[in-house]
């Protein structure tokens, strides 16, 4: 295990470092000849000049005659004049006009005689109703400067100018030459150690939205010279080329030196976190950039440092994206040695934007699928506390974001369903939702955080759900508690029950690997309430320590044999095909500000909820009772 | 020549009728599977969920070893705990975590002993730098909604959880038939009366820019038979039709008579300019629609029409754009029974935003390419008057509007040369562009409507250029004279001049067919002098009246054989290859407010006029002198 020390250079010098040696090197756009009518959104290499006149000859602007004006002249409703044959000619609309004519006269305002005469009662304007030539375009003249991004218009100016080929800038080809031995294609059935290469695919998508074309090579394995190989053949046949994975200082991590064999390296370690091991290199004019191989550390350097070089090549400026102010849910902790990126969801509660923290794993590429903002926490600073307003690189629009409703709390598979019937129903509305337990809903709609939190909350005093704990932490009401569904909690075991689980108590035998849900959460209430009455010690469960955010993530881990049992509901158990040893039925609620009641987006979620779609949708998930869902169940 | 009088019904009507009437019809979107790396940007059918874990296994966060965390309790910095071979195995990123283990160290935080042994330091808490299964995405789980947009994280996402293909809505396909027998594909030569068929191209970019693939047919000549062939063979092929021209009620429109016979007519004529002779029909679900020939006229309709039809079919908002408040430069004169579409050029000039009317022909496409927004003079009013605030859709964006130098004023083509340096210097800048004589410039500098005009005014008293004209309209000063070139002015003549004109007495001979320039054009005032220093009178002239508004223009009817002679500048007539008879030479210049001359814009403009490349370019172009352009040559 031989370790590279990498640099540690703030991102920006890095940047600006990059961008002129590139520029020293001759970085710049080919250009292109392409069909016009392939053109649209390109943008214009030079300008483009007009081969012809449009129109090329003078015609007739209307349906109608051509004539001599002069012959018309005097021509009152009183005093009409008759034209003989001979003196016009009929035209359509683009007939050229006859020699000697030098106007129109429209078919509307011209009486036919039956000796095919025609009488007018108005003089024409010498050149009424002729299109001159050139009227549109003339010969020579300048169409479309340089640089320009060609319309709809433009390409029909082009055409009627006789301009049927366009130079244009071509698109930058970026090679992407996604590398390691664990690495495979997309499949359906990876084997365990495999990982799937979609890193290609998610930069493919992000260089087509910024106007460059990717190409993708073979994965090549973690051997050094296959890696330089490629590289010097992507090199070659590209004008960039990324790197992927291998860039940090780890055992088998070749990228580092084959950029420095088949170019230069500028840096190698950027202080930036995700995204730290890339390496910014170039051979002659192509960039290469070394590219870590964990997919949001990928998509940050991708942003950061290749979208600049597209940007270069077209020479526009950066789009910097737009910026806003918002409230940070929870607190953002970040060192001192890096500048971090953050993902947040988004949402309008009221007036106020509020932003609230993703996971941060480089690997959960779902994260930023989910992201609608950005936060990035300058090197230097160890991080914002919640309730800080800060500023966040929008990844969603605003608009979006005041049409999102956002439910924060407990988690059940029925809140996608729910996203999903709302979208549906209407394409404006989303619904995001965030699980944090029970008790992190209450808190959201105690601070304003949240339009709705799904709640199930024990009292194990009484048995009863939700009220008590409502009525103590809103202790001055401005709540509503909403009939959502029952469901029914137990043990998720895994199928067959190999381990001869019967009971709750026997999750703390030896040889059983629990799997628990987070604290805060209305399952782990339930959970530490079994405990206590069962008489089991947590001390004594293998994995008590050992926590999952959703039920799908608790029943994965025992379908996958990472553990054996778990708390969850029946429908996830169903889902991933476990056995289940039902405990209880419990009330899933859901808790609404009396503030948003009567809101659009609380009235859409109100009204999905109390539809037959819903029924239908959550019954056939198993393990739910429906009774009257989205009514008012009591208000504090 | 029958007349079918066409219905008068408001665009709103008509299209709150045809999409209540299409979406009884059955008109929706169809969807199709397509593989997820070609799927970005596009709209999911319905809910994604994924198919696998991801981590499909649990496996190492980083590179190090992974151990039995129990193995590790106790170590500190003091008493460090050894473990020996078998109690630990080394995982790189990405590795399945070995049976019996439940946590991995750092390969930073070991030290490796000679026997094979490490030693560690600190305790591993269970679970630490394991990614556990599912911790991105769970089997079963919902990855996207329905109707959601695929962003390039989505395409990870997907991937990740299994997805390797993916419904999603397809783009409507949209035939367009271009009819008419005057049509002909695009060419460099088109014969007089040859109507190149360029709508089609310019359609097919449109809705392009709306997700929908446009198709289309080979030109129909005008005959019934045809069309209605082709219209059924396209209705059969397409999820709506264009048919194209013809469809006003004229000789050989055969297009209504067509849709009635294949389908239903909705609405033939709507109370819009232009664009009234529109076809509203339908088969079935198929929509189409009748669009008139003239490209200005079809573009209005497709985006009036059919691209709600667009949006419906994805069920998306209609993007009614961004619409801003704007000063109009001139009167807008409108008809009261249509909605009439004018468009716009503008620009800021200091913080006013200034909207001018662009030449409302129906075939002038190139007016279409210049405009940055719309203006709708709504049904039953007379039109605006120049100085009125009106409200203009906009179709560029603002940011441009405000990096916009508007030079107004005597038409040269250097100005087309000076927005194409500018541009190239600095992609951020543009430069616009509107020919309204040098008497049009000094009014729009006086009104604050330009940051520059070009001049040529005689003072036929000294012989003077600019100046009187200048001190007469600004008595109180406030604008600076910048030099700009000298240029030679002369009759422009039919190549080898087989008239024989000889004077500039010549153009009053019988026979000649003059062109003039228009009234206010510094080129005018020129002719004028010239008439009366000549003594020729101007109702000899034949053409006097006929008026064209740029140099290029007026040649082009010498050079295609629509006039003799016309007075113009030298680079004109080399352009165009004319005999050119010498008359003088004129001082160019530019009359820029004081109050603008600190402004980026200008500055940019004085350095260009100032550099090596505008006098290389202008020399080659002919017959102009340049002496220190971009200089002041005074100060009013």
């Amino acid at each position: 295990m031989a370790f590279t020390y990498l640099t540690n250079v703030p991102l920006e010098q890095a940047k600006k470092d990059y961008l002129r040696v590139l520029a020293e090197q001759g970085f710049s756009a080919r250009t292109e000849r392409i069909r016009v009518q392939d053109a649209f959104g390109r943008i214009t290499a030079k300008a483009v000049y007009a081969h012809i006149n449009a129109p090329h000859y003078a015609c007739s602007a209307m349906d109608g005659i051509a004539l001599f004006a002069k012959d018309s002249f005097g021509a009152t409703e009183t005093t009409p004049v008759t034209l003989r044959e001979g003196q016009f000619t009929v035209v359509d609309t683009g007939d050229p006009i006859p020699e000697g004519c030098d106007a129109v006269i429209m078919v509307e305002e011209i009486v036919r005689n039956e000796d095919g005469s025609v009488t007018i009662h108005a003089p024409a304007a010498p050149w009424q109703h002729i299109r001159q030539i050139g009227e549109d375009v003339c010969a020579g003249e300048m169409i479309l400067p340089g640089l320009m991004e060609i319309t709809p218009a433009a390409i029909g100016a082009m055409i009627a100018g006789g301009v049927l080929e366009v130079e244009v800038l071509a698109k930058p080809v970026v090679g992407i030459i996604p590398t390691g031995d664990e690495i495979v294609p997309p499949c359906s059935d990876p084997k365990p150690g495999d990982i799937m290469e979609f890193n290609s695919s998610i930069f493919s998508a992000m260089l087509s939205s910024w106007g460059a074309e990717a190409r993708t090579y073979p994965i090549v394995p973690d051997r050094y010279d296959e890696i330089r190989g490629m590289l010097e053949k992507a090199v070659s046949e590209c004008d960039l080329v990324i790197l992927n994975a291998g860039s940090s200082a780890g055992r088998d991590d070749y990228s580092a030196t084959a950029v420095r064999e088949v170019g230069e390296v500028l840096y190698h370690g950027i202080a930036i976190k995700p995204g730290k091991p890339a390496i910014l290199g170039y051979q002659g004019a192509v960039p290469i950039l070394g590219v870590p191989g964990y997919p949001v550390s990928g998509i940050i350097v991708i942003d950061e440092l290749l979208r600049p070089l597209v940007d270069l090549w077209y020479r526009r400026e950066p789009d910097s994206g737009s910026r806003t102010r918002a409230t940070l849910t929870r607190p953002v902790v970040s060192g001192l040695k890096y500048q971090e990126y953050v993902r947040v969801r988004m949402g309008y509660v009221g007036d106020r934007l509020m932003a609230s923290p993703l996971p941060r794993g480089s690997g959960v590429v779902s994260s930023f699928m989910k992201a609608d903002g950005m936060v990035e926490v300058p090197q230097g600073t160890e991080g914002y506390n919640a309730g800080e307003e800060i500023r966040v690189r929008l990844l969603t629009g605003k608009q979006r974001l005041k049409n999102t409703l956002v439910i924060i709390g407990s988690h059940d598979p029925l809140l996608d369903e729910l996203a999903d019937l709302i979208h549906r129903e209407d394409r404006r509305y989303f619904l995001s939702s965030a699980h944090v337990g029970s008790m992190g809903g209450i808190m959201a709609v105690r601070r304003g955080e949240a339009h709705a939190a799904g709640i199930h909350l024990l009292d194990t005093e009484t048995g009863e759900y939700n009220r008590a704990y409502i009525r103590k932490y809103f202790p001055h009401g401005g709540v509503y508690l909403i009939r959502c569904v029952g469901r029914q909690q137990g043990l998720m075991l895994q199928k067959g029950n190999p381990l001869g689980i019967r009971s709750f108590a026997d999750i703390a035998r030896d040889g059983v690997r629990y799997v628990n849900r987070q604290k805060g959460s209305g399952t782990r209430v339930l959970m530490d309430y079994l405990c206590k009455k069962h008489g089991v010690d947590p001390e004594r469960i293998y994995g008590y320590e050992r926590e999952e955010l959703t039920h799908n993530s608790v029943a994965v881990q025992i379908a996958g044999d990472s553990a054996d049992a778990g708390m969850g509901i029946y429908s996830t158990a169903k889902l991933y095909d476990l056995d289940f040893l039902p405990i209880c039925v419990e009330e899933y609620d859901l808790l609404i500000p009396e503030k948003g009641w009567n809101s659009r987006m609380v009235r859409q979620l109100i009204s999905t909820l109390k539809s037959e779609e819903f029924k239908t949708r959550i019954e056939a998930m198993g393990g739910y009772m429906l009774d009257r869902p989205g009514e008012i169940i009591d208000v504090f």
